[in-house]
């Protein structure tokens, strides 16, 4: 009988309670593709007597999880408490150490301290696999990592907050406002702790940060992620780039410029016919760019006990069949520091604004966007409700300084009533 | 520096060639990547002579691909030739003696000798790599065999045949039969030599085949798929398909099932607005479904130079990287003979038929569906066009063999004229 190979679980939530099931309910499939029985040994988590609606009698317990990480019956320390500081972190930290390969999904610990813990592993020849942490089950690591290694990587983009895809797409069917759908969500649970990390984009924006690392060869750079939430959509701006053929996304994009690494996590218009707009509900999507595959799009549920423990499992699998890689693609020391480009790829914009009843008004902003260099496509404008009439613009491609000059313009005609809206239109 | 891993090419088509200049381009990222060089040793072809556009002076040149294999001077046999027999057959075969891993986009040659190919490099403790035969550039069988690993598999189903997807959507758009359409593919070069083995689905057969031995640990069987090309699809079909909110798709199914494997490729319905109904043209679509990640969609171009290099350099470098894995997920000694299960899942069918200009007929036709225990969901007639009229019908879910019984009691009612048309509806 080969040697098995012993799991320690920190963290017995959903996610944890899931891993469990599979190694009980799927023990003789998982021997027979791993080639050695995969076990649990022993599993730690904040409260022993919660009813968990699992067995785990078979298991040492500890109740703190770095001497989990410690024990000598364990060979890979499977991280599912979440949290980027505190035991999670010395956890993970402290398995290292002491010789264990890691499995994690969490993408807060690694976005934040990813590079530090690899280089920490791949010094001490321990892997850290982290499937999981970015859009659940899809195997999107993996792909990026190995599948689509022969490629030089040109761009990745994905809608991999499903929650924030739940409240875009719920306010667009029910024709509901943005804050009657978040307090819906937020009362069904589908929202996490502190839900700005969900609608402010954090979560996704560490996901992004991951995969940007691995697709560009550089250090994981959260902070160089431009962030913006979906909490300033109205349901206006979904019906009315409806009309003009796209749907509203919190899109993360990622692609290396001549100016460097642009990241953005940020409401985006896709073509409502791409796969990206037809994308509705809680699933995530992510689109992989390389000079050879062209584009692949990988869709699946990106949370959930099922699809996340699936994505722990295949690590750990991965780990039972001896594939031994470095974190992020290529081993830590050679991850170079990218240069931070804000959105330096000329795009077209969506712009909404609310022109004032004034004669001449729609001239002296077509003239404030000539001025900036920026040509119209298509323009739409409103019956006026009291004294503003909404304007809808679809620019031709330009710069985010060009545009930001002709936003600040727009103030100076005095035509213009409030802040307009203006939201990137990505070509997928 | 590490020990470089060495390639002998068989075969400098276009796939070859998309190889070669990988390797030439992305020398540093693959070595950074792989932690060693990757490197071509030699490379084989029928005529040395012929002009590719890539220099091959830096590599040993073969005539005999049996000779390639034989080299002391490869690690890996890449076979990109094509063709079950004769000289794909025996050069892999000979690789394999001479202790070589292989990487192919040979899916005839798996699909009918997988097993054995796969009992001797395990016996030889080599592994064989497969993705490129099965939907071009995505990663299906890594995420498959690697990513899902902790989920038994409920279903695999997939457009596999880029050429089949483009003639039925080019058929739809432009409303073009097809045999027009079939003609333009051909004389675009869209189609194999032998167009049988597209517009037959035998092509995508044997990816099938391929899949659902990984997915249900089964020896690939591709006698055992049920096959139907596209054929007989009509435009009719399509439009009246498209009125009822389907798209026809040649549709890939294997499932495990109580009475056996059900292996399908043939026609389907599936609703337009799912996303393998929203798939257009040339391009790939697996959906992968597991008990624990539910279901997965992967996306991507299915053919051409850079897709299909791109996965036999995933493959590639899966092996520099040190991934050793058995061909089909757990050793080939392990897989069942799984008996063959010929569509045994019920589905509801759409019938078109053409009902004769006779008092009663529509009811005689209800009644035979009914005598066959086949209810009905929805119906349609339209006008008669000369002595007959097209009646549609979506039923309900039945089984085959109650279909069967149907179709025969048609002919037996004297009011049905020419054979009726049913394809199934599958659930996606």
């Amino acid at each position: 009988m080969m040697t098995p190979l012993r799991l320690g679980i920190a963290g017995l939530g959903t996610v944890g309670v899931g891993i469990v099931k599979i190694v009980q309910q799927h023990a003789d499939l998982l021997e027979k593709r791993a080639g050695r029985p995969i076990v649990i040994s022993a599993v730690s988590a904040r409260s022993k007597f919660k009813n968990r609606n699992v067995d785990l009698s078979a298991y040492a317990w500890e109740d703190d999880p770095i001497n989990l990480a410690k024990r000598d019956d364990i060979d890979v320390f499977v991280e599912v408490m979440g949290g980027h500081e505190g035991p999670a972190k010395d956890a993970t930290a402290a398995a290292i150490i002491a010789g264990k390969d890691i499995v994690t999904a969490n993408k807060a610990l690694l976005a934040i301290h990813g590079q530090a813990l690899a280089e920490s592993a791949e010094a001490a020849d321990r892997v850290i696999r982290f499937e999981a942490a970015v859009a659940g089950g899809i195997p999107v690591v993996k792909s990026l990592t190995e599948g689509l290694a022969g490629n030089e990587i040109t761009r990745v983009m994905g809608v991999m907050n499903g929650s924030c895809n739940y409240i875009l797409t719920r306010m667009e069917n029910a024709g509901l406002s943005y804050e009657d759908v978040f307090e819906e969500a937020n009362s069904l649970g589908y929202l996490e702790a502190d839900p700005e990390l969900d609608v402010g984009g954090i979560d996704a924006g560490h996901k992004l940060a991951l995969l940007a690392s691995i697709a560009f060869g550089t250090q994981v750079d959260f902070d160089a992620v431009e962030l913006e939430g979906i909490g300033a959509i109205t349901i206006d701006d979904i019906h009315q780039a409806a009309d003009m053929g796209y749907k509203i996304k919190l899109l993360g994009v990622a692609q290396m410029t001549g100016r460097g690494l642009e990241q953005r996590m940020s409401p985006c218009l896709v073509p409502d016919t791409s796969p990206l707009g037809q994308l509705e509900g809680g699933t995530n999507m992510v689109v992989l760019e390389g000079d050879a595959v062209g584009q692949i799009v990988l869709r699946g549920a990106g949370a959930g006990e099922g699809p996340t423990a699936s994505a722990v499992m295949g690590d750990v699998m991965d780990i039972a069949r001896g594939l031994r890689i470095s974190t992020f693609g290529q081993p830590a020391n050679t991850l170079r520091q990218a240069r931070a480009a804000r959105a330096a790829v000329p795009a077209p914009y969506y712009l909404r604004l609310q022109l004032l009843d004034k004669p001449g008004a729609l001239a002296k902003v077509a003239h404030a966007l000539g001025e900036a260099g920026i040509s119209i496509d298509r323009m739409r404008q409103y019956g006026h409700h009291d004294t503003a009439a909404p304007v809808l613009i679809v620019t031709h491609k330009t710069t985010r300084t060009a545009l930001e000059d002709a936003l600040a313009d727009f103030t100076n005609t005095g035509v213009v009533s409030g802040a307009p809206v203006a939201i990137r239109i990505e070509e997928v």
